[in-house]
């Protein structure tokens, strides 16, 4: 008899549902629903570019939605299927996006007299109108308690959960007064499917909590009073109405409750596990373990690892967070990633590619690659740094930008996209070389996200300057396989037949296709990739000093170099 | 009763006759004639676009149809007007454009046995295949004659007299073998019209000796054979073929000969001054002289000034060329420049601006200006180097690149041309600042060429980054207004009523409109100016050393500022 699981993906534009078979990860049925609300789901401010929110009832409406399409659908593509069958359910979101509740856990979105006003909303991951907040945050860890900087890289971000908080206090006081609590949509959802919102009762996430509100076992949880209260009182207060302990996604959040089981048409007292973040969670769909790094290639990036808690806490500098069983139960979880990729190629091609490429950006991407991919390393000339949305990884600098070097008067468009995508290649191959630096060795690289699967150029490039084989996962979805697996976990080995999420992984997981190094082009890139370092440790750190007169000089000789070879 | 000279440009594509009132330089009439040869003039060839000739039978073509023509409508725009009060004319040209010519001083071009071979035609000064014959004549002069490196800016250049003639030498000996002597066109068209080509007898120009020949009274002429033979033999023995003594254009080259009287519907031995180069020239005709820095702005720019023989040789590191005469008689003649300006813009319109700017290259300058015009200084965050043709002067580099720095997601394409159109407004206060620091004073600059009179919003700039007033020549055509000066001048008192270059300026050249620096705007300029210094030194010279992590960060900074102040 076969098993199944849903997956339940909630990302920045819409959500969507799958259902998988437990035996081989096949993923049978599923479905996607825009977000009704805002611009492609996004509530904006005119006024405002930084400000992002999200109405929280597009979240329940889209999970009825997507899984009763989804059942729907799985009956017609096998009949044996039967959403009895369906032992188990997870959740990832994006986050941090924290929304404030009232003692009920009922979204202050929800109530008449704040359904309208933007800051009663889920603060959205990429709402930045939080970034004073955050140097504040920042700046009064480094003073009392440097030790929480640690394990996020050095710098609190103004997309994470204490500055949104803050910052709403100081602009809506209103909505925070109104607050009892405020919950990740990660740890909300869940709860909502299995019947119990209050804020105290729910089970808090360990990724968002670690990876986001600095939590750590280490220090007994989130951040002390005396901390919060430096920042502003009522933060302290604020404190004893949130949460002492966060659990990792293969722990039950609770059962599916009647009401919802009879509205998604699945059977009550299904497993819904603990959420988490899609990055994350996609991870665990993409297959990472000890020694896979796992890229999650978008409009930005996400690099997930993970080691072993055996080995101890692996202190590296620079990466996002480092959380004890943000990823596996049992291990480190450790998240990285590059602020803008498939953005940068998008900006570029939408900005500064003429007509002459195609009328449509998806015309003017295919016939950039055309010309790009005749190309050989170094042919162009050109060296470009990938910070465009500033730096993550390892500089951890939103205070950088962009740079092109070594165009001519006859550069051409299709050039410089080679360029920016050998770039973002460089920047991924100094998140590679920083993790081995520290102790955390890679020995697979497998790439997942639309990037990934769309774009086999791109991989290319990735596998001839990192000389490293680039694996392309199965699955397209792997946050929603991801999801699924843990609903399966969750439910326990007498439902799912695992008892570990890896065991589940073994079988729902997999690799569709390698890139392979070219040697040739590896030699090249060595070439390049000492002068990317060189520029962006002279534009990005405090600690280079030196020269940099070689620069275009190298490049031109490579360009002569490139260009007579054949 | 008006007396009226004539001016004969030659430019890359087209020559142009201007008839000039010598009361007030007004331009009374002229005609263009693009040559009928080759694409847009130039000889090609399609396996290697490094190479630009020129056919000689164009220009003497190109005398006949435009001095005609602008006869006729002379008599048509001034009843008054009679050919016979022409009482003089002068010729400027591109150079260095050298070309092979037999004991008659007859092209090699128009012998049968040569017509339609490249090398025996003129050599374009772009024709840049003599690349590695250049190295070698800097490499052979820096060992044993560093004088004449001085008086160059320290390069020898490809674009240059003796480079070519040993190119030339090596890929088609036959050529060499045929030809007595080589003549630049500046030297063989006033030879033609007065009925003197003998190499031996004709009148060459300083300006062409004495910036690409490397000739100087202060070694006596030429190179001398030692020097020249150490390349290759054959030029040492070249040398007596050569000449002995150059002349600035004041001087009569002769008088128009009865042949092309006749053809021209002038009258017999009308004055014929010795030819010069077109920028140096054109100087003239923007009303150059000691404080006065004229900008030739084009593709390229050309900047030229005078310094007084009284004042002593002015040793200026990186200019191109510091001659005596060669602009006015009885001054040191200074030449600098910037390899690309408009060629920049033209790139980045044909290579980069997407449709949504327009249709067409004029459109979509027009519709960039419109929105780069509604920015403050700072205000896109950018920052670029103007060396994507290489830098002219001061750093004399052709292996140098373009870099633009400072590029957000939001970077739109108008900011980017804006920075651009200030980078070469920096390179030109670099080049500024250069000449005043070694004791030429620049108390004011004049420019002309297409740029200087059709784009305010450059010439703005212009005056707002270097804090100085950018006045824009009265005169369109100040190369051949200049030309028609030296031909009154060379004429003599009597004929023209000026006895000297000067006295003829005071009356035919002048200001049509002056831009002035906005204090505001230069402030914040200048900020940025510090920012380009820092990489101008950083990737152009040996001797810097240092950090540029604030680089990326002020610009972050300006921008915000600027973004904030309304």
């Amino acid at each position: 008899m076969k098993k199944y699981a849903l997956g339940l993906d909630f990302g920045t534009n819409s959500c969507r549902s799958l259902i998988v078979d437990l035996g081989d990860g096949r993923e049978l049925a599923g479905y996607v629903f825009p977000y009704p609300s805002g611009a492609e789901g996004v509530l904006l401010d005119p006024d405002d570019p930084n400000l992002a929110r999200q109405n929280p009832a597009d979240y329940l409406k889209g999970i009825e939605v997507t899984v009763k399409e989804a059942v729907g659908q799985a009956k017609k593509a096998d009949p044996q299927f039967d959403p009895s069958l369906v032992i188990g359910l997870g959740i990832d979101t994006t986050g941090s996006s924290p929304m404030p509740v009232d003692e009920d856990g009922t979204p202050l979105a929800f109530l008449p007299e704040f359904k309208d006003n933007l800051h009663a909303q889920v603060w959205l991951w990429k709402d930045h109108t939080s970034h004073a907040e955050a140097a504040e945050i920042t700046a009064l860890a480094e003073k009392i308690r440097p030790q929480y900087l640690a394990r996020i890289g050095g710098v609190y971000s103004s997309e994470w959960f204490w500055s949104k908080i803050l910052h709403g206090k100081r602009v809506a006081p209103d909505v925070f007064e109104a607050a009892y609590s405020f919950v990740e949509i990660c740890d909300y959802l869940p709860g909502v499917l299995s019947g119990e919102t209050r804020p105290d009762k729910i089970k808090r996430s360990v990724c968002a909590a670690g990876h986001k509100a600095m939590y750590s076992d280490t220090w007994g949880g989130l951040p002390d009073k005396e901390f919060l209260s430096g920042l502003d009182p009522v933060l302290g207060e604020l404190r004893d109405r949130l949460y002492d302990e966060a659990f990792p996604s293969d722990r039950m959040a609770g059962c599916l409750s009647g009401e919802w089981a009879k509205k998604l048409g699945l059977k009550p007292g299904t497993a819904v596990a603990v959420g988490a973040f899609d990055a994350h969670i996609g991870a665990v769909g993409a297959g990472v373990k000890e020694g896979t790094l796992v890229k999650i290639l978008g409009t930005s990036t996400c690099d997930v690892m993970v080691s072993p808690k055996t080995k101890g806490f692996p202190e590296i500098p620079g990466v996002c967070g480092i959380v004890d069983g943000s990823v596996l139960p049992g291990a480190f979880g450790i998240e990285a990633g590059q602020s803008a990729v498939g953005d940068i190629f998008l900006w570029f091609v939408r900005s500064l590619v003429p007509d002459s490429y195609g009328k449509t950006d998806k015309e003017k991407f295919m016939n950039l690659e055309k010309a790009a991919v005749r190309q050989k390393p170094g042919e162009h000339g050109l060296l470009t740094l990938d910070w465009n949305n500033g730096n993550r990884t390892i500089l951890v600098d939103v205070r950088l930008s962009g740079l092109i070097i070594g165009q001519s008067l006859h550069t051409q468009a299709h050039e410089i996209y080679r360029a920016l995508i050998e770039a973002t290649a460089f920047g991924a191959l100094t998140i590679i070389n920083r993790l081995e630096e520290y102790g955390v060795s890679v020995h697979e690289v497998v790439n997942c996200g639309g990037l990934a699967s769309k774009n086999p150029f791109l991989m290319q490039v990735y596998a001839d300057i990192t000389g490293r084989p680039m694996k392309v996962s199965r699955s397209d979805q792997t946050c929603a396989l991801g999801a699924a697996i843990f609903g399966a976990v969750a439910a326990g080995e007498k439902n799912s037949g695992y008892n570990t999420v890896e065991e589940a992984q073994q079988k729902m997981t997999g690799v569709k296709e390698t890139f392979k190094p070219d040697k040739e082009n590896h030699k090249v890139y060595k070439e390049l990739f000492r002068l990317y370092k060189e520029l962006h440790d002279a534009f990005g750190t405090r600690e280079w000093t030196g020269k940099l007169d070689f620069v275009m000089k190298d490049l031109i000789a490579l360009r002569e170099k490139q260009r007579r070879s054949g």
